[in-house]
C-alpha cells in the first residue's frame, strides 16, 4: 500500500508549482505554456492571479495535513516558498540587468526553480524514514538537479524552436531576462555589451554573440559540474541498484543527457 | 507580559491581509489605497503580484510558528485564506452580473471580506484559552462584524468623496462590482435594470436609482440586523464590563455608529 503522504506531498508540490506558473504567466505576459494558452491570456490577468492564489493555499492545506513535528525535521513549506517569491523579485529586479553576475544569476535560479526541487526532494526522504545524514544529502541533489533544470531550461530559450520547447522560444532577453549563456558573452565581449546597453542589438545579433562567446558550452559545462556533484552524491546514497538508476535518470532527464 | 502568541498572529493576519491588498490592487488597477499610491501604480503590476505571494509566505510562516495542535481547534489559516480567494474568484465572475442576488452577494462579501474577522476573532479567542463554546460565539461575532464592515464599505462607495474615503469611490459599478445598494435598485425597478443591461445609464442615473429605490436605507438596515446579532452574542460572552465595551466599540467602528 502506498503511503498517504507519499501521495499528498508530492500532491501539494505540484500544486504549489502549477499556482506559482498562474502568476509567472501573468508577470511575463506569457500566451503559451507546455503547448497550451495561458489562463491569463484566456481568461484574463485578475482571474489567474485569484486562482493562483487559491491554488497556493489549497496546496498549503494539503501538505499541513501531513506535516507531524516529530518526523518533519525543518522542511517549512511556507519557507521555501517564501525562497521562490525573493527569487523572482530578485530577477524582477534585475530585469534587463546587464551587468548580471554568474553569481547572482545563480542565486536568483536556485530561489526561483532550485528550493522547489530541494524541497521536493528534502520532503521525500523525511516522509520515507530516511536518517538526517540521508535526508541532507537528498535535499541537495535535489538542489543540484533544480540547478541543472534552470540551466538546461535557459539554453532551450536559445537552442530549440517553439514547436519543439513548446513555449515561447527566444524571448528571455526580450523580456528582460538575463541568463547564463548571454552573461558569459557580455563579459567576454565589451563591444557587443556597449551596443546591447544602447539598445542596438537585434535578437541576430544576441544570438550571434552567444555562439561566438561560446555561451551556450560554457552554460553546459557548468550543467556538468552540478551533474558530476549530483553523481557523488547518488554513489553516497544507501540504495538498491533499481533506485539508483531511477535517480540517475532524473537527473540525466534534467540535463537532457537521457 | 504580552503572550508571543498575541503578537505572532494578529502581525500574521494583518501581513494576510497586505497580501490580499496588493493583489486586490493589481486586479482592480487601483491607483490609491488609504490615501497613498498603490505598489502597483508605482512599481508596476510585475512586483506587486511577487511580493503579495512573498508576504502571504512570511505570513503563513509566522502563523505556522505558533500553531499547537492541542490548543489550537480548527483554526486553519490557510483554508481561510481559500475561502478569500473563492471569495474574490466569486465576485469576478459575476462580474457585472445585474442579476446577482442578494443572497449570492452576502456570500461573495462572506468569503471575500467576513472570513478573514471570523479567523481573527476564532483565533484570539483560541489563543486566549477561552472555552470551546466561547470560542465559537467570538467565530460567530467575527463573521458578523466582517459582514457589516463590507456592507459600510460598498455604502462609502455611494455616501462619500474621494478625500473622506481616501479610496476611490463611485466606481465599484464602473469596475462591474455590483453591491447591495445598487442591487436593491434593480431588483426594485425594472426599467432601470434594463436599461443598465443596454449599458444607457450614467453614473448620476445610477445613483438616483439608489437613492429612488433605498438602496443605503435597505443596506444599512441589513447592517442593523447584523449589529443586533452580534450586541445579542457581545451580551452572551463571560466578559468584564470594561471588555464589553470594548468589543462594542470595535463593532460600532465597523458600523460607523462610533
Amino acid at each position: 500500500m502506498i503511503h498517504p503522504k507519499a501521495i499528498k506531498l508530492p500532491a501539494g508540490i505540484e500544486i504549489i508549482q502549477k499556482s506559482k506558473l498562474l502568476h509567472d504567466d501573468v508577470i511575463d505576459n506569457a500566451d503559451l505554456r507546455r503547448g497550451d494558452v495561458t489562463l491569463q491570456k484566456k481568461y484574463g490577468k485578475k482571474t489567474a492571479v485569484i486562482c493562483g492564489d487559491y491554488l497556493f493555499c489549497v496546496a498549503l492545506n494539503l501538505v499541513a495535513s501531513i506535516s507531524n513535528k516529530e518526523d518533519y525535521l525543518d522542511l517549512n513549506m511556507q519557507n521555501y516558498m517564501g525562497k521562490v517569491c525573493l527569487g523572482e523579485l530578485n530577477q524582477y529586479l534585475n530585469n534587463g540587468n546587464l551587468n548580471l553576475s554568474m553569481y547572482q544569476y545563480l542565486k536568483i535560479i536556485d530561489g526561483k526553480t532550485a528550493a522547489l526541487f530541494e524541497a521536493s526532494f528534502y520532503a521525500g526522504a523525511i516522509f520515507s524514514d530516511c536518517k538526517e545524514t540521508e535526508c541532507k544529502r537528498y535535499k541537495q541533489l535535489g538542489h543540484y538537479i533544480g540547478m541543472i533544470f534552470q540551466l538546461i531550461d535557459d539554453c532551450i530559450d536559445f537552442e530549440k524552436t517553439v514547436d519543439v520547447a513548446k513555449k515561447p522560444v527566444q524571448s528571455d532577453f526580450e523580456q528582460g531576462v538575463i541568463t547564463l549563456p548571454l552573461i558569459k558573452a557580455l563579459e567576454d565581449m565589451s563591444e557587443f555589451k556597449e551596443k546591447a546597453s544602447n539598445n542596438q542589438v537585434t535578437r541576430k545579433d544576441i544570438n550571434d554573440a552567444v555562439n561566438k562567446a561560446g555561451g551556450l558550452k560554457f552554460t553546459h559545462w557548468v550543467v556538468s559540474r552540478y551533474h558530476a556533484k549530483s553523481m557523488k552524491i547518488i554513489n553516497e546514497l544507501e540504495l538498491t541498484e533499481s533506485k539508483k538508476n531511477k535517480l540517475i535518470s532524473i537527473l540525466n532527464k534534467a540535463a537532457h543527457l537521457a
